[in-house]
């Protein structure tokens, strides 16, 4: 067999069994080697940033990797921001990157250029295996480097005649670790401040926002009073009815350091300490009070879960976790606005939905309308790179095995990587797309304020304004094979996002919001 | 004044005028800046690839670099694919860079990555200048460093606080050197060569493309019988009735291969050894034909024209160059095919039109069918990462200071940047965009055959292929704001053609024809 035919049988026996592509001419071995695997599912998306997004949402659900396939140093290139954004997710994910064959980089041919370095922004581990003969081993490294716990980006350029050439064999899995543990002693410390009286945050981060992790905070809760907080932007958290719930670290630097004001000690587990997320003149970029003392229970990669339900056993032995309470708000009527795009999802969103979040300042209401709903997980813009959205849902569809996937998505956001409805209608994924169309890049207008850069004058103005002309998000959609239509009241809202549910396949609404600012 | 204002008015006072920008929150004192400089005008692009591309198109046309104003890490790499393509254009270029401000760059807050490692993949230049006092001294250098002959993408960093700093002052433009003066041996040199009797072959590449170099390049053919041709994929071919015509290398090397048979000197003016642009098992890389001598008349940013002048006045004195003919195909008649729009492009185009050709296979009949309309110019994309077309049209619409632009864009790659005709219609810019609507990446089915892997099967063939569901362009397009139409027959091709020349703004036709393999 050639170097591809290797290496797609090693991924898939390692588990990777799913490919988001968007090929060129040196991937066309890898291509026809598809064939050769018969469990390798591959799914074409038309630009490279729907790839990328799509590995990272598979990979939230699926708790495994997806391999990509992508076009040598443009190819990357277009896939990093949301690259980025899979590193801050410590998503596992496999880039299989083609290149031009080993010979033919001294010509420098005009697709040429240097792979490595675009990779180094985005991955952990990246290796460049030079014969057919090298492609399976570093493929099964590839697989153990994204595994390995917090996980993260695995990138193999894979040179041309690596994978054309005669005479590999696949690689066996190699044993991925377990989650780093974590110490005694810290676990003490952490139980020690919990109990000191003294006013303690611990922030979670990772596993930390699921099942055992939110049931071992919500005991730290409930039996001492500490505060815990989930990241601003969480991977992936579970919530709903049922599940204790976990407030999360607000986005602007004012109301974080109202969350945190007066702690004296704040616990990580398994998350970095907070920080802004700008910089703003004359404001702190750190988050931890003056005179807090930070104790990390669990780094990124430790086992946050384990250190959690070990403090937790120590302070709140006996203290049973607290559910969330079944809720629902009712039916949104009159004009509509976000917030009753958000009542509308809180009464009707179905058992066991995903939700992907990148409403930006028009998803502020969605969380506490949804507090209540039937179980479900939230899956949020983890690095601040734009563009996420509809892949993470594209890929969290098919990494979910089919559960629904509600998108909340903004109308800025909505335009770096539209092509994912496409591949939604190719792969008939139940996918419903809610755009808030309030026709501005409104975070930018909140933030233009907010950094102090005196008042806008018309061209300023004019970089945040969606308008002249119009987006048109159901044409957009409908020219990408989607079903859509257009809400401008909370019946209408409610009525399409009930048909939306009530038919297989992705679907898009425009809901159209009052313009911001 | 503040560092933002201070770059602005430097880059103004050094003739770029031009900022193509999607911004972000570390931007913001950037964007509120573009109103202190009157001549500054800034025009917005809803992702990142649609900056660069438009940055580029903008310089072809204008020979001046324009700004772009990008997001981070993430941003650069979203404007990656078409920085890679200006690249290979030689296209000058400023790349402002907004990053966090240097006192937060400790924080690894959520959109921090590695800036520098991305941009150069691209950049002949990067700087990050750390304080509001030397940001104006580093744009000064920028514009030096991406006018300088060949001409390239500069990289300027912003941290954010030296963006909103004060205290700043506008530096002076720096003197920008001329291309680097040919040597007189090598005249000498490649006039024996092409008066030796043996098959000389002469590529000519940058400025090769225009004007005198034609001129002079044409003098050759008639006075020595010399073989003369334009890259594959040059960055502005001028071209038309009374332009002396340029053949150009042929994309398969096999074709190529043909051109250059027999040659026993191959004279380079202005441009590279010619390579494959992929590799293939069994085939040769190299296309100079072996026992030919290569003679560098001219490296890429030395004075290629003045070389062929020099050449052609001792080989060809007296001589004078032979115009293209006018000529123009009738308008076309019955079921559309590629050819079919090529009629009706070369029977419609109007004067001083500008070309921008990303039609790949469908516009193998393009340049035919156009040889001998009105003078034009001829814009490629350079890099083969495709997703240009649509940016490239944007920016050259606006350098070329209302130029009509007509726009060969195939299918797949319209996906990549479809975003640009946003700012088509918001800039009310006279782009015309034919997009070829084969329902497939037809060049991969050829490329997939040429590669020698086999009988695809079933999941190869699928990652090919654009259907399921088809793509509606007139939809895509209406929903960006643009007027779009449909043409099925070579009578409906030409009469939207006719009628989105003649109203103002931008336009839309989706072309339907055969579905490729």
């Amino acid at each position: 067999m050639n170097g591809a035919q290797a290496l797609i049988r090693t991924l898939a026996d390692a588990g990777v069994d799913t490919c988001f592509a968007n090929p060129g001419t040196s991937e066309m071995h890898f291509v026809a080697a598809l064939d050769s695997v018969g469990e390798m599912r591959s799914v074409l998306g038309l630009f490279e940033g729907v790839v990328t997004g799509a590995a990272d949402g598979y990979a939230r659900m699926a708790d495994r990797p997806a391999a990509t396939l992508l076009h040598l140093g443009s190819g990357l290139g277009n896939g990093l921001a949301n690259l980025h954004n899979a590193r801050r997710a410590y998503s596992p994910m496999i880039n299989i990157v083609g290149d031009h064959a080993t010979y033919h980089a001294r010509y420098d041919a005009p697709l040429q250029s240097d792979i490595d370095t675009v990779a180094r922004n985005c991955s952990t581990w990246i290796a460049r295996p030079k014969t057919a003969g090298a492609v399976a081993r570093a493929g099964a490294e590839a697989v153990l480097a994204a595994s390995t716990p917090p996980g993260g980006v695995a990138t193999l350029v894979l040179p041309a005649d690596a994978s054309w050439g005669e005479g590999a064999e696949p690689a066996a899995p190699l044993p991925i670790p377990s989650a780093r543990p974590i110490d005694d002693t810290i676990v003490d410390q952490v139980a020690k401040a919990l109990t000191s009286g003294e006013r303690t945050v611990v922030l979670v981060g990772g596993s930390g926002h699921r099942d055992a992790g939110l049931r071992a905070s919500n005991r730290l809760i409930t039996a001492t009073g500490a505060t815990v907080l989930g990241e601003t932007f969480p991977a992936r958290l579970q919530r709903g009815a049922g599940v204790p719930a976990l407030d999360r670290l607000q986005y602007l630097a004012e109301f974080a350091a109202r969350q945190l004001e007066g702690a004296r000690h704040l616990v990580l587990a398994g998350t970095k300490s907070p920080a802004s997320f700008f910089a703003y003149p004359d404001k702190a970029s750190d988050l931890v009070p003056a005179g807090c003392a930070v104790h990390v229970l669990a780094e990124p990669g430790q086992d946050a879960v384990a250190a959690l339900e070990a403090v937790a056993d120590l302070v709140a032995a006996g203290t049973e976790p607290v559910p969330a309470p079944p809720a629902r708000p009712d039916r949104p009527r009159g004009d509509l606005t976000a917030e009753r795009v958000a009542q509308a999802l809180g009464a009707l969103m179905p058992d066991d939905t995903v939700v992907v979040d990148e409403a930006n300042t028009s998803g502020l209401w969605a969380p506490a309308a949804t507090a209540g709903c039937p179980p479900h997980d939230w899956l949020t813009l983890t690095g601040g790179a734009i563009g996420i959205g509809l892949p993470l849902a594209t890929g969290a569809a098919i990494g979910s095995g089919g559960r629904p996937v509600i998108c909340l998505e903004a109308d800025g956001s909505a335009m770096y990587t539209f092509q994912a409805l496409w591949t939604q209608a190719r792969e008939r994924l139940d996918v419903t797309t809610i755009v808030f169309n309030n026709s501005s890049y409104a975070v930018l207008n909140l933030e233009l304020a907010r950094v102090g850069a005196g008042e806008p004058g018309p061209k300023a103005l004019d970089m945040l304004d969606l308008t002249r002309p119009d987006l048109d998000f159901v044409a957009l959609a409908q020219g990408c094979g989607v079903p859509a239509r257009r809400a401008t009241t909370g019946e209408e809202m409610a009525a399409a996002l009930e048909d939306a549910l009530a038919e297989p396949g992705p679907h898009l609404i425009e809901a159209v919001v009052p313009r911001a600012v």
